[in-house]
């Protein structure tokens, strides 16, 4: 009002959050984190960079105003990310990782002793270098790994060029395919040829494959596009708090059914895992009724022609 | 800027949301929900009420400025919180439901040809009114069935003063126990007494028990809590969109495992739910390895002399 | 963070506001009003209408997600708009406003006993409605007074069909020529020929004429405009708290200079106004230095060809 | 919804800010300003520090949440600030200035040739350090001035420590007295007597007093509290846009009237101002009716024992 009022004490401002990111969902939903500080603000060639400590999820990398990972659960994201593919193939030594600039996603493949080399593949450099000096809690050291390999350079192309069947294993850790960006590309059929190329006989794919909520028929056409390349295509998801949402996956082989029975998994899951066990592995592959059958409702595929998009 | 310049047309803020809920997760989080429309708002005696269509769940029931259903996924809520207490008794014939104002948990009891009487104890008579006039997707026709009586009056003192052993089944369909709320004094070990005193010997209890994501102790000082009281207790979640968490619930029998076999579940599993099915059944008992890791860390109980709250 | 901690309490979220409007000044800034009730929400034929209790500015008036007009400084919108032009007439006896639903606009108007007709022109009716209804703090009875008449239909189709020279003040309480709404048409060259043919020979107009910080090319555009068919042309702004701005309004005269000198506004300003005086309204006029710095670097007009428009 | 749908391509969000900081100006009003980048972001010994660019107001300085200046409207505030207080003394050549860490004031100071010494006082030293690392726009290389002397001490004891009668115009460049925070300290009777013993005989003091809007009993407070202290004492305002209000000052002087006529004005006013010439100048000191009649009724002062504050 136009007097002032001595307000309450209560009523102080103090303990409210002034630095937020704004995590807009649609431009009528959104998802507010409060900073407590920001480590790095800036734009690479390819993209914006906010890496920010977040009062309810620890530190957490941004891009283009949108959460990657979170120190608060990241390992659920990344554990989830690797550990179904890598137990889907029988004895994986060769793994390519596209993305995942974090270096948590190569961390997780490192576990497993019987890999003897990681190749990522990231366009961003600049953003690698933000990681290794930002994101120690996230790689812990993975890049420093003598097995792994760095290449600065298009993941698509990256893929379209390596040696036929180079690869028992190709994690594709992406951003989203929103509508004009360049990720888009990276989920359509010839897209997938190219991984199934890429791949050995029993070779795995998997990649990370939007919200199950609210991009759910992007999930679905994921899952169809996919199919039309590997014969055994396996959607799963896993609950991320800071994604909002039972995160998608998608796991693609062109050898076995990739979901393994839990002696298998019991028996292989390599040691130090905060999320995943035995239990919780065979309830990624259980989606709700209800998802199960929007998704049986949709028919359409991604190709370089016609590529889906999210907005 | 001082002097005013022609915007780009991409620039139109005309599509961007201008009526929003708030729901503050703690001061430095939040999640916006723009409203579409407000089909009521005002304050019963005991809460403050929004009833709206939001543009991403559609219809939404707000208390407090905190969401407790929507239409988009309450079925999933709904049928989370009321079949596993059903399954987990051999015979329910005789149900109370304490709370549950919008009407869909009777009706999800309601599906159980079994089921002879459904006692809905709820202290809001006037939120009760509005749910049957704004939220007729919710309770469809619920209210109106001749197996439901409705007791206005408070949920505790009702079970504290029913007969010994006149239920089947009770459900806690419960506000959170936030700091300062009477909703405190509904978690206590105090009121599970109550509970359990006002069931069979084969009864079973059900309660809502808040986030396991931003409030995970809580969670696993109700899972201590009912165990003073009730032989088995069972914790498990299921993804709720609408309140971005795994949300739990809390499961307690004085008789059998409230846990039952896949086949038991196929066969009692009432129609027309689109949900839960055996295999998601299953899986909502599944807690995540770091969530088990945390809860069992957890040693505190709540008490009338000592509640534990929230905030 | 995944396991719940207890919170100070002075972190309680319980005093945080959860019913906002967010008025979109651009789509990177935002002025958030928190609602305490709501009073209407809907939608007319025209536009969407929140009727609606802030807690900074009292009571408020939104049209499609802008404030209109507040409780708590209206009377400085209202008193700003009116006084000037009928001080600018040296006897005004037929007064026209197109727009001004709310009812203060002629309430101000009404203070003159010279005033012997009031014609109030508003396309919606639904809103005047509405306004009757809930805006009584602000229309204080006017619609009732026998000088007043209340005409539904376009306020341009009105003015260029009435009668050449039948008013002496033609006030222009309208929401801005905002790109894509019909508002647009009411701030060109033709529009001003209408409003100066139904004007008599020392007839005054004056307009809102947007903000002078985020606008100001527009405010500049309506001078220059306004300029082309009056031979006296005013700028005046005053602050509206609600619209956070030096508001722009312009004050057109086919007489004589529409700026009066302060014996004159003594003698003739009305009594019971609570922001305008003598000292104030002189200082009205006076622009900051950027500011008419700005405007004289403006050569733009608008016209029915090409209008000029905001975001 | 649970399943998603191809938005229209207008519904994209990629031009919604991201990044923000919201200044709340009560629990439930805030203003949001979108940022374009961060520049700085840290705590110094005494507050919270983010300079950063925003969409609306160009480069920007936050002090722990709240705007202080910004490129677009800061000449405005120092102008407002410097200029009365400087012509109210008849030959200012002593002058303190106690805070404006953006180095802005002192360049308003220098702009008079008859200045010899300017003491700036301010207690964060790191603020400074920042200042004239990334605030160049302000200071435009005011701190190299050779009449500049800089003091990182508290301001208080500065000015009862200094030598009485050691300047002609003492400058308060403070931030708010916000409850719980030492600037209340320097809004207080004992410390307006401070800076009258270290003023000369025809010394004039000048203070930043708050919003007239939201703190207007504040701004009376000090007019109140000054008044014990000054035979003269002279509120004024100015609108400044990033403030969103007309903002308070309060002139005092030990020996004429600060009020000066428009003949002083426009022969003393120094050249290369943007916002202030004597038109403008008079019209400051022009206060709205209902704010004169809100002051008159409000009759508390500010003493040490009993500080007022603001939330």
């Amino acid at each position: 009002m136009v007097v002032g009022v001595s307000l309450n004490p209560e009523m102080s401002t103090r303990h409210m959050g002034y630095m937020w990111v704004t995590e807009w969902i649609s431009p009528k939903e959104a998802h507010m984190h409060g900073l407590e500080e920001v480590y790095y603000e800036g734009r690479t060639r390819y993209q914006h960079v906010l890496i920010a400590r977040t009062q309810a999820f620890g530190d957490a990398l941004f891009l283009d105003g949108y959460v990657q990972s979170t120190e608060a659960d990241e390992f659920i994201y990344h554990e989830a990310l690797v550990h179904p593919a890598m137990l889907a193939h029988p004895s994986p030594r060769r793994v390519a990782v596209i993305g995942g600039g974090e270096g948590a996603t190569i961390r997780e493949v490192l576990r497993y002793p019987g890999v003897e080399r990681v190749v990522m593949v990231d366009i961003d450099g600049e953003l690698i270098e933000l990681a290794k000096r930002y994101l120690g809690k996230w790689h812990q050291g993975a890049f420093e790994d003598r097995r792994v390999e760095l290449v600065l350079t298009d993941g698509r192309r990256f893929l379209e060029e390596a040696e036929p069947g180079s690869f028992d294993v190709v994690i594709l850790d992406l951003t989203d395919p929103a509508e004009g960006t360049p990720g888009v590309m990276l989920y359509t059929e010839e897209f997938y040829r190219a991984v199934a190329g890429a791949l050995g006989p029993e070779g795995v794919a998997v990649t990370q494959a939007t919200s199950t909520r609210y991009n759910l028929f992007m999930y679905a056409i994921i899952r169809n596009t996919m199919a039309r390349v590997f014969p055994h295509v396996r959607p799963y998801k896993a609950f991320i708090p800071a994604f909002l949402s039972e995160w998608g996956f998608m796991l693609a082989s062109k050898g076995r059914d990739p979901l393994v029975d839990e002696g298998e998994v019991e028996r292989r899951l390599p040691g130090g895992l905060r999320f995943l066990d035995a239990e919780t592995y065979r309830c990624l592959f259980t989606l709700p009724k209800h998802v199960k059958e929007a998704m049986a409702r949709e028919k359409r595929v991604s190709t370089d022609a016609e590529p889906a998009t999210i907005y």
